[in-house]
C-alpha cells in the first residue's frame, strides 16, 4: 500500500550503480538486531548501553518564540522531561535527549514528510526523507555515497566553493558548465555530454550539482521550463542530480517590491496566506517535483529559514538512497542534536503547524525582498551603470555585481546580488589581468570599509587566474539595512578609483 | 608564550606521515579570508551570507536543570536572545544560533580546555581541543584522517563493533590483540608488532584503537601501569593511539559499594567532593595524561555523563591534528548544534562551574555503582557459578558474563558486566559450535523476557563463527533497577535450559 496515498505513481529507478564502494559495502550494524526485540512488550533490556533519562540533568524547557507573521507578538512553549508519558506530545526531553534513529525523530520526520508532500509532491511512489545535520554535512555524505575518485561532477561555472573543497580531496574532478540568468545553460550541458571523449577524459560524468533558487553566488533562479530542459538531459545521459536548495523558500516578490516600498523604510501591511497552498503556489517547482525517476537527491536546510545554529536540514530522495544515508548517519553523526530536533518540533508542529510555517516563510520572503530592494536602490544611486551591471535577484541571499558586465540578463534569484564589472576599460587592461583588477577593487572596497566577495572565489580553482570576467557577490542578508547605502557608496567609490582612468566621466 | 602556563613541556611530534591523502590535501576554505576582515572595526559586510538574528524565531530559553548532587533540588537558567550585548554571558541565543566556528563556540571550548587541564594535564605543550558531534562522528572523522585503504588497525579482541562497521567500508584491515582483565595485553601487542611479516601482510600497523575505562563490551579498565606499558610499545613501534573513552568518568567505587548498600534500595548519604581534585584524584590517569609525544587522539563524550541526545563530545590532540580536524568539520558537520552548545554552556559554565561538574560526575559514579551492585547481586543469586563467571567492573555501563568461563580474572571496569559461559560442558559440544550455543542461550533468554548481547557481536567479523569462548554483555545502565532481579533470573534460567543436560546439578 502506498504510504503517500497515491496509487498510480511508478517506483524510483535503481541507482545501485551510482553508489561508491564504501557506501555499497556498508552493512546494518550488528546491534540493529536488538531494535525489534526491544519493541516486544515486557522485554527487560540488559542490551544497548543507553543511560536512563533520570540521569539527564534537564527537567523543563520553556521557550519564547516568534509568531509566524514575525510581529512583536510572541508565544510560549513549555516541554517537560516526561511529557509523552503523560500524553503531552510526541517528543519530550527524555526522548529527545536519548539515543535516536539515523533518520532523526519519527514525529519530526513525519512533519517534514508532510511538508515535502505539500511543497513538492514528488512524482514517484517510494520517496523518503531523512533529517540531516545541515546541507554541508549532507553534501559531504552525498559526495562519499556517489561516485569514485577520478569521477567528474558537472557544476555551474560559478558555484558554492564548498563543493570543490569537499570534492577535490575525495579525488573528484569537475566540469564547469556555462550559466545565464537562469543558471546552467542546457545547450552547454548537452554539448559537454554528447561530445565527451571517454578515451581522453575517462568516464562520462554521472553527477550534476545545482543550486536552483537564488544560486550561490550569482543569485540566478532556474525556471520550471529550464528545470525540465536540464532534467531531460539528465535522463538522456543518465545523470544523478544533487539539488542543493537552501534558498528555495527565499523566492521574493518581483523587484521593485512595490508594496514594501509604499512607506519608505517601514514595511507595508501584507496579506498573509490563509492556506499553505497560497504560499507554495507562488514558488517555482523544484527538481524534486518533476523527478519521475527518483534521480534527485534534494538537500533542504533550516539555516536560512530558522537559524544556522540548529545545524539541521532534510534530504529527500528515493527510499533506496535514504536507506544508504541512514547507514552513513549511524556511523557518523547518528542524527541531528536532540535539542535542535525538540525545539524545531515544538515550534513547527506544536506551535506553528504547517500553515504557520508557510506564513513564516512568507514573512521571510517579504523581509528579504525589502532588503534586496534596499541594496538594489543603493546600487542604482551610487554605482556607475556604464561600467557596473546587475540584475534584481528573485530568490536567495545575494546580489551579484560587476564593473564591466557582459552578457547576463534577467537574473531573478538569490539572497545575493551578482554585480559585473567591465575590466576591459581599465587603463592597464593589457598589463593587469582581470584577476588582478578584481583584487584591486576588492581591496579598495575593504579599505573604504565594505566587504564584498570576489567572483573568482566561486570558479573552479584552476580557472581562477585565467578568468575573463569580473563579478562581485553582495549579500543583503547580513548587514543592518541602514548600512547598505554607505556600504554601496564605498563599493562604487572603490570601482571608480580602480577604473577611473578609463572612465573620466 | 605557552598558553597552558607551563614552560618546560616539549612540543608534540610531527604526525604528518599519518594523514590520509584526503586529510592532508584539504585546504582552508577560500571564504576563510573574510574572517580577519570582518574582525576589523567598522567594516560593513556584504560578504558571508549569514542571516540576521532578528530572523531567528527564538527569543528566550528558560531551563530547569538538576543540581550537581542529583538531588530533587533544581536550578533555573534563563538566556535571552541578546544577552551578550547586555553583558549577560559569553553565549546567547543570537550567537548560538548563528553560523559558528569548526572548533565549536570559543567560550565552551575554553571551559572544556580548562576541564581537560584539570583532569588530564597533558604532558606536552601544544595540545588543543575541538568540540565534536559525539564520539561516533569523531571516530568516523579520525578513520578518514589517519591511514589509507589496506592499513591495519590494532584493536582489542572484543571491541565496539562501530570501529569495524566504520573501518571496513573504508578499506581498513584489523588485527585483534588478546585481552585480559585490564584490556589489551602488552606482550601480545609487542609480539604481534615485532613478528610482523611485511612481505606477507603489508605495512606494519600504525593505528591502535582502545577503550581504556569500562571497555565496551568487556568492562575491563586499564590500569596506569598497563597504560604505561602499552604507551612504551606505541613509542617503540611508532603507533598513533585512538583513545575512545566515553566511560572515563564512570569509574565506580569498588564492589561491593559498601556505603551504598547500607540501606537496601536507598542510596546512603555520600560525601561530595569539595574540590575538583577530590573527584579527579581517584580516576585512573588517561593515555592523554601520559602522552609526552602527542600521539594520542582522545575522544570524550557527553553521551554517558549528560545525555546522548546533545550529540556532543570533545577531542583532545596535538594542535597539528586539531587543525586538520577543524578543516574536516568545516566541510561536514561545521560544528555541534548551537542549541546543544548553548544548553551545555549555560549548565556547565553559568550554573555548575568546574566543581559542580565534578560533583555531578561523582554523583553518577555512585548511581552507576549502585546499579552495578544490584546487577552483580542478582547474578550471585540466580546464576549458576559453576558454569557462569563474571567480575565486578570498575567503570562503564556493562557487566560481562559467560557460562563456561575461561581465563579472565579481576575485571574492574565498565557500564557493563561481561559474563562468561563454559560451552564445553554442553551435551552436544561436539556437534554444536560455541557460536550456536551462544545463539541458543541468547534466544532462550529473549523467550524468557531478557535481552543480553552475545559476545560474538564484538569480535572481528571473520572470527565470529570460529570463536571458542562464550560471553554475554549485560548493561546495568538502561533498565529500571527493580527489574534486574527478574532479568537475571531469566538469564540464569536460559543458561540452565540450554546447558542443563551437562549440568544435572
Amino acid at each position: 500500500m502506498d504510504s503517500h496515498g497515491v496509487e498510480t505513481l511508478a517506483d524510483a529507478k535503481d541507482w545501485s550503480h551510482m553508489l561508491s564502494d564504501e557506501c555499497a559495502s556498508r552493512r546494518n550494524s550488528v546491534m540493529q538486531a536488538m531494535h525489534h526485540i526491544l519493541a516486544q512488550p515486557g522485554i527487560r533490556s540488559l542490551g544497548p548501553g543507553a543511560p536512563r533519562p533520570e540521569y539527564f540533568p534537564f527537567y523543563q524547557f520553556h521557550l519564547v518564540v516568534s509568531s509566524p507573521d514575525g510581529s512583536t507578538q510572541t508565544s510560549q512553549i513549555t516541554t517537560e522531561k516526561y511529557d509523552t508519558n503523560q500524553g503531552g506530545g510526541a517528543l519530550d526531553i527524555a526522548v529527545a535527549l536519548q539515543y535516536g534513529q539515523g533518520t532523526g525523530s519519527a514525529p519530526l520526520v513525519d512533519f517534514m514528510s508532510e511538508h515535502i508532500r505539500l511543497t513538492h509532491r514528488p512524482p514517484y511512489r517510494n520517496w523518503s526523507c531523512i533529517l540531516t545535520s545541515g546541507n554541508t554535512s549532507a553534501l559531504d555524505i552525498a559526495l562519499r555515497m556517489f561516485g569514485r575518485p577520478g569521477d567528474y561532477i558537472l557544476v555551474d561555472e560559478y558555484t558554492y566553493p564548498v563543493v570543490y573543497e569537499t570534492g577535490l580531496p575525495l579525488g573528484y574532478r569537475f566540469v564547469s558548465i556555462k550559466m545565464d540568468s537562469e543558471g546552467m545553460v542546457p545547450d552547454s550541458l548537452e554539448t559537454t555530454l554528447s561530445h565527451w571523449n571517454t578515451e581522453v577524459k575517462g568516464s562520462k560524468p554521472k553527477l550534476l550539482y545545482v543550486i536552483p533558487a537564488g544560486q550561490n553566488p550569482t543569485g540566478a533562479t532556474t525556471s520550471l521550463e529550464r528545470k525540465n530542459a536540464i532534467y531531460r538531459i539528465a535522463q538522456r545521459h543518465n545523470l544523478y542530480l544533487l539539488e542543493d536548495d537552501p534558498y528555495y523558500f527565499i523566492q521574493m516578490p518581483l523587484y521593485p517590491n512595490a508594496r514594501s516600498m509604499d512607506v519608505k523604510g517601514c514595511p507595508a501591511e501584507r496579506d498573509f496566506p490563509s492556506s499553505v497552498a497560497d504560499c507554495i503556489g507562488k514558488l517555482i517547482p523544484s527538481y524534486l517535483s518533476i523527478d519521475t525517476d527518483g534521480r534527485v537527491f534534494r538537500m533542504d536546510s533550516f539555516s536560512k529559514i530558522i537559524a544556522p545554529g540548529v545545524r539541521m536540514g532534510w534530504v529527500t530522495a528515493s527510499e533506496q538512497i535514504i536507506e544508504r544515508m541512514i547507514r552513513a548517519h549511524e556511523l557518523s553523526v547518528q542524527n541531528p542534536s536532540g535539542l535542535s530536533q525538540l525545539m524545531l518540533f515544538k515550534l513547527l508542529h506544536d506551535n506553528w503547524g504547517h500553515l504557520g510555517f508557510a506564513r513564516w516563510l512568507h514573512h521571510l520572503q517579504h523581509e528579504y525582498g525589502m532588503r534586496r530592494d534596499a541594496l538594489l536602490n543603493a546600487l542604482e544611486q551610487h554605482v556607475p551603470r556604464d561600467i557596473v551591471s546587475w540584475q534584481p535577484p528573485r530568490a536567495g541571499f545575494f546580489v551579484c555585481a560587476s564593473p564591466f558586465y557582459s552578457g547576463w540578463t534577467n537574473i531573478n534569484g538569490g539572497l545575493q546580488v551578482w554585480v559585473s564589472v567591465d575590466w576591459k576599460c581599465h587603463p592597464e587592461a593589457t598589463q593587469r589581468s582581470p584577476r588582478m583588477i578584481e583584487q584591486d577593487i576588492y581591496e579598495a572596497a575593504i579599505e573604504c570599509g565594505t566587504l564584498v566577495v570576489p567572483g573568482s572565489w566561486f570558479l573552479a580553482p584552476e580557472s581562477r587566474n585565467t578568468m575573463q570576467e569580473i563579478y562581485f557577490r553582495m549579500t543583503f542578508a547580513a548587514a543592518p539595512i541602514e548600512s547598505f547605502d554607505e556600504a554601496i557608496r564605498c563599493f562604487g567609490f572603490a570601482v571608480r578609483r580602480v577604473v577611473s582612468l578609463a572612465h573620466p566621466a
